[in-house]
């Protein structure tokens, strides 16, 4: 698999402490709320410790999962029901338990075209066949869609709707309301992976692809929200049979979710305001963005277009057609700053465009951006020397 | 899936709080190391919280590795590295990613009869052809396994060679030998699974099959000497390609294992004598398993054979041949004790012996292992009358 050992290489590159990164995809730790778990680690372990450390059932806590059916309710007007939520490790498992139970060889799998590379990764497993569609500033270019479902039925169309993972890309309501139009009655499912959802700092709320599409999968994450280390994420269908399948399949790929995680969580998300730390984190990524953005307009010639998300943890940079930024990748890091080149994001990593690059502000500080920004600069003028030449 | 709804039926009626069961797998929580691990959370949390809390590697963190190599080599004489060592989610997500990384349709693989349900079930999902070989009172019946590798090539043989999940059975030195001289030079893979093996009270240890077999995957886990809410587990293999295998798998499944419960296990490890709290968990499980033994002495007729474990979790009845014990099942609920009728243990449920039970003893009191055999015997005499008439 060429991605994977492509990326691992940058990651291998980038250990190196006098290089600045924009390459990682990781939350800030600076706003893992650490206090709050030193006393809900304590309580938990005070007051229910032999059943925090015991094993307990594969469809996850009540508890939080209670909690995630009230947040649908009071954030998005949905009515969920605990026993429609399973919880998952993160929402990567959720993707490898979806890839188990639906994906036979052959079947076809529509996704985003960038899209996030371990799903591609997880969901190849089983043989499937990709088709990818074009990213629009305000999400999927349909006629390709149409297209693909005029050609296909495929199993599955799987898709980051708000502020992607590379791009940064939020689906317009426009947009999510014609390829709901498009799927609805037919075999299809939608897998919505919302990971970033919550982490907005401007504009209003798109709505869930699950409130106006019957044959969604909604997953969701801790990840960005609290702290990844937990690895708590989970699924929501309303398909009580496939519901069962999943189930079965989580019982089978590792009994069930860390209990004393579940609980701790659980403690913390009872007796604290998370509502007021995603809004922190959001403001804080926010202003990380801003400052990203006005480096890239100072700094960066303009023949560069980037994308200005409203959310999220990513922007998506595309250079002129003749840049190629693998090479540019390895100038770069000569010049201590690193991303992730676009194509490793690509299905069709071949007939990838070569001139995109994916970074990542939550994780560098105001004066690192404005350096690493200005480290890119210098990196791409030589490149274009280099090329010119 | 036959086995897995009845062991759904069976869990659901032994909810009721009259009834004792021995029916579960749960290692006593009355050992958990609760006041250790409030200690070990708020240092963790304290001294390396923002680690803690973050994305980590896919094989697992580094000191906890280290540590499962150190009582490899303390206990075992074997000399493990840490790259050797993948953390997975308990045991079972080993199981997961071997299927996974392995097993194709049409393949064999071979294991114990009647054997660990969970693992019927993860291996099952790729396709594979099971074969069973018998359970004598020391090991495998030699004779059947080789008719096996006569017949085909299996892919794996998994086994629970100390202490067998249901049976309680240990392989002799003598047995293990034989198998490993039979494996040698072939291209199957021994899977050797080996949760129970630290609980001994009993007896000298056996040689691991890692240690005269150099084709064999060794599963550990933290489940029954530390706490199975943790789900932390883990392989060791020295193959390293199969090794890289396992870590993209993993990768895909997952990304990683939870950051928090790994650093905390860690900790907990490093400032605590384990050992000494393995021994005292092994004795008190002795103890528990003597009362059994001496209530089934007691209470139970003498057509009953059972085996009788120098460690782990369970014991093995054996009723006369016109029992069914899912009859007897049914009968003992009423009684207000249960089991499970070890049918639900075999690859093939229809041609199963219809006559045995596994029964677990580490969480129950004494005084409800004493109560818990006489009202089995009680519902065996009910029994037996009905099926005289």
């Amino acid at each position: 698999n060429v991605p994977t050992s492509f990326l691992r290489e940058i990651f291998s590159v980038i250990q190196d402490p006098s290089i600045i990164s924009f390459a990682g995809g990781l939350p800030n730790p600076d706003f893992f709320p650490i206090d709050a778990f030193i006393d809900a680690s304590k309580k938990v372990l005070t007051e229910q410790g032999k059943k925090a450390l015991q094993y307990t059932g594969s469809e996850g806590y009540l508890p939080l999962r209670q909690y995630i059916c009230d947040q649908y309710k009071k954030k998005e007007n949905i009515y969920v029901t605990p026993d429609e939520i399973l919880i998952t490790n993160g929402s990567q498992q959720a993707l490898d338990l979806l890839g188990k139970v639906l994906i036979n060889k052959g079947d076809t799998i529509v996704l985003e075209n960038p899209t996030y590379l371990a799903a591609i990764q997880s969901l190849s497993l089983h043989g499937a066949e990709f088709k990818g569609f074009t990213l629009e500033y305000d999400g999927p270019n349909i006629s390709e869609i149409k297209q693909i479902f005029q050609d296909t039925i495929p199993k599955m169309l799987y898709a980051i709707p708000n502020f992607q993972n590379p791009t940064g890309i939020t689906w317009s309501n426009k947009k999510r309301a014609i390829v709901a139009k498009l799927i609805k009655n037919t075999d299809t499912l939608f897998i919505e992976d919302d990971p970033y959802g919550e982490i907005r700092w401007s504009g209003k709320r798109e709505k869930t692809m699950a409130t106006i599409l019957k044959n969604t999968v909604l997953l969701g994450s801790f990840s960005k929200t609290v702290a990844p280390g937990l690895r708590i994420g989970w699924l929501y269908t309303p398909n009580k049979k496939l519901y069962e399948q999943l189930y079965i399949a989580k019982q089978a790929a590792d009994l069930h979710t860390g209990t004393f995680n579940q609980y701790i969580l659980a403690e913390y998300l009872a007796h604290s305001t998370n509502d007021q730390h995603i809004h922190t984190i959001a403001q804080a990524y926010g202003k990380q963005k801003d400052t990203m953005i006005r480096a890239i307009q100072t700094y960066l010639p303009n023949d560069i277009t980037y994308t200005n998300p409203d959310g999220g943890m990513f922007l998506w940079l595309t250079f002129p057609k003749n840049i190629n930024t693998k090479k540019l990748f390895e100038i770069a890091i000569q010049e201590k700053v690193a991303f992730v080149p676009g194509c490793a994001f690509y299905v069709n990593t071949q007939n990838a465009p070569k001139n995109t690059a994916r970074l990542n502000f939550s994780n560098a500080s105001h004066t690192h951006i404005i350096k690493g920004i200005q480290r890119l600069a210098k990196a791409y003028i030589q490149y274009k020397k280099y090329i010119s030449k």
